[in-house]
């Protein structure tokens, strides 16, 4: 009886996507077990690459809109379709709203938008789709998910009754909220929003003072910026009744998670947990005789809601294997031996540079997932 | 039942000897199994470090005996005794003679020699030692074991009757050689040279021309040298009846084997092999559940002759797993899984320098080895 890998990895960042990783740990598997069963499971953490691997992971399809940019410029935005559920989609909000999307010298979190992040659930609704998971990770933004709110019909308007423009900047101007033009097709939609971030809104653990300023916020302007937010919470909860300056969460992509709490049917959850639901990781992990998992990194981080510890767990639940590979291991990692994981093994093959062991991450990982799988072979045998 | 693991670990080249290797295994196994065997057998494979590990597995001592140096200075020589034979020492012609004891603007192999070889031989006839392991590996010299001959007192005499002097260079002024003062201790004593070098003592494969220049010869002197040693080769069968110039392994050492065949009761073996042989390896590997090996470097070198490769021939013919680690594997290491690795892991944890990884050495073996054992552990539980 031949056995079945459950290969569960994230991306190695700047060396190969999840399912690459995927296509490497098989290539060396294969030649200790020809015959074995190997599952593929591209994982992420609900940060970067988390459109793409639960696309990957249900043989789903990616497709492309246009929406407004950070700075109000038009970019390409992508929607994943998954392969398994037709009325669900992820997206990314860094998309469409990142800061990759900004050159460094015009960061600027008073005035950069969520508006192409509305525009991308509107693509969706277009769709057909009824249910999204949204990635919350790398914003270029500040304003509260209001760009996003006014792209779904959602007015916010000044004291002479006209649109707010752009940017959390202008939020002080913020007089009225009328929902009532909101899109319709909102009644049938839920979003799950995936954030490792627990910070509220505003104040010193706020999203402008802690994310503020690696989107080019200087301290004064931090300031401001938080007054602003701490003023549109307000508003909206005179406005619509929701008060969602304090969940947790909420200040997560400078507000776009108190934005997405009030004007859409969403909930929170931490980005692993959602990709391990949508993978289906737990049913392939209970029919697995292996599971390994890996990232570019393993380290003192890992427990903290990484990609692997996540497989570890789900794995560890059901009593299997667990075997983690990963271009750097880093100290302190001992404790992850008590948390499922039941091997963690580094893949560079010996003192290199950086740029040289991320170009050869797939050879690398073929080859140590090869060694592994002939250890296991042996004893096995 | 806890399982026996035996350690047989070459030396980490410039970062660990191979019972630091030993100490580092244990040490991160020991995590996993607290209460295994450990057996610490350090190995080499007839090179430098052969004298320590032959002398750390068998708990032996390292004595020192002032002898001269490769250019007539005096130079402290290490003799090793072992442990488990008191009639048994072992050498390495590099601690009297060798090239690292020459510095490199005085470098010449027309008057090195190895004479201070013949005083360490002679050492350990004042010890009661019967029996020597001589390693031939890092020699300054290209002397034919001339210098070596003359401490153990042999009369290599010229047109007037006066001993020659230092080096190759003087070898076409050689006229008689006598051995009727030879010393008579050398009747009781044998020889195991341990040498990979299957060169002749002259001619184009000889020592002059394949190895002179790493020694500091210019082609010209090179030309000369082997003349002299191809003359030196015809006197010695003149004078003594042996024939040595063309047995394979003669040219090791700059001549040195041929030296050591004329005028002392020597053989030659592969050095992993009399390694294997006195660290009594395939004992302990019959006994042993796993097998751990590794060197510095594990590569498309490793299959001839250095230590992983007999280790992991001497394992698998009892059909155990070997399990080697390396701070760099190579390329083109896949026909070591047809003799006999089970599994070879990298012990370097991401990209970094080398000064780095050596200084790492021990942390770093200490954790691929726990991850090891642990995936042994949970694949036995």
């Amino acid at each position: 009886m031949e056995p079945t890998f459950v290969l569960a990895p994230d991306s190695f960042k700047e060396s190969m996507t999840a399912k690459e990783v995927c296509m490497a740990m098989e290539k060396g598997l294969r030649q200790a077990y020809p015959m074995a069963c190997y599952i593929h499971v591209p994982m992420a953490d609900g940060g970067e690459g988390t459109m793409q691997s639960l696309v990957d992971a249900t043989g789903g399809r990616v497709i492309h809109r246009e929406v407004t940019g950070p700075l109000g410029q038009p970019v390409q935005a992508s929607i994943g379709l998954l392969g398994d559920r037709p009325d669900t989609a992820v997206i990314e909000m860094s998309s469409a709203s990142g800061i990759q999307l900004v050159r460094p010298q015009l960061r600027d979190p008073q005035v950069t938008t969520t508006y192409g992040t509305g525009e991308l659930i509107l693509a969706c609704l277009d769709c057909g789709i009824s249910h999204i998971i949204i990635g919350l990770g790398g914003s270029a933004t500040n304003d509260g998910g209001a760009g996003m709110a006014q792209a779904l019909g959602v007015k916010l308007l000044d004291q002479e009754g006209h649109e707010l423009p752009h940017g959390g900047g202008a939020l002080d101007r913020l007089r009225r909220i009328d929902t009532s033009e909101l899109d319709p097709r909102l009644e049938n939609l839920t979003i799950e929003i995936a954030s490792d971030v627990k910070n509220p809104l505003c104040g010193p653990q706020g999203a402008s003072h802690v994310f503020g300023k690696q989107k080019g916020g200087a301290p004064a302007i931090l300031q401001k910026l938080d007054a602003n937010l701490a003023y549109y919470a307000a508003l909206i909860k005179r406005d619509t009744n929701h008060d969602v300056a304090t969940i947790p969460g909420s200040g997560a992509a400078g507000g776009l998670g108190a934005g997405l709490l009030a004007f859409t049917d969403a909930s929170i959850a931490p980005g692993i947990d959602l990709v391990i639901k949508y993978t289906h990781l737990e049913k392939y992990a209970a029919e697995a005789d292996y599971v390994f998992t890996g990232e570019g990194s393993i380290d003192d981080q890992t427990q903290f809601g990484k990609t692997p510890f996540g497989v570890a767990k789900v794995a560890a639940k059901h009593g299997k294997p667990v075997i983690a590979v990963a271009g750097h291991v880093g100290e302190k990692i001992e404790e992850l031996y008590d948390q499922g994981f039941t091997a963690i093994f580094s893949t560079v093959s010996g003192s290199m540079e950086l740029a040289q062991a991320l170009k050869r991450g797939p050879e690398a990982v073929a080859r140590s997932s090869e060694s592994i799988g002939r250890l296991i072979k042996k004893l096995r045998a």
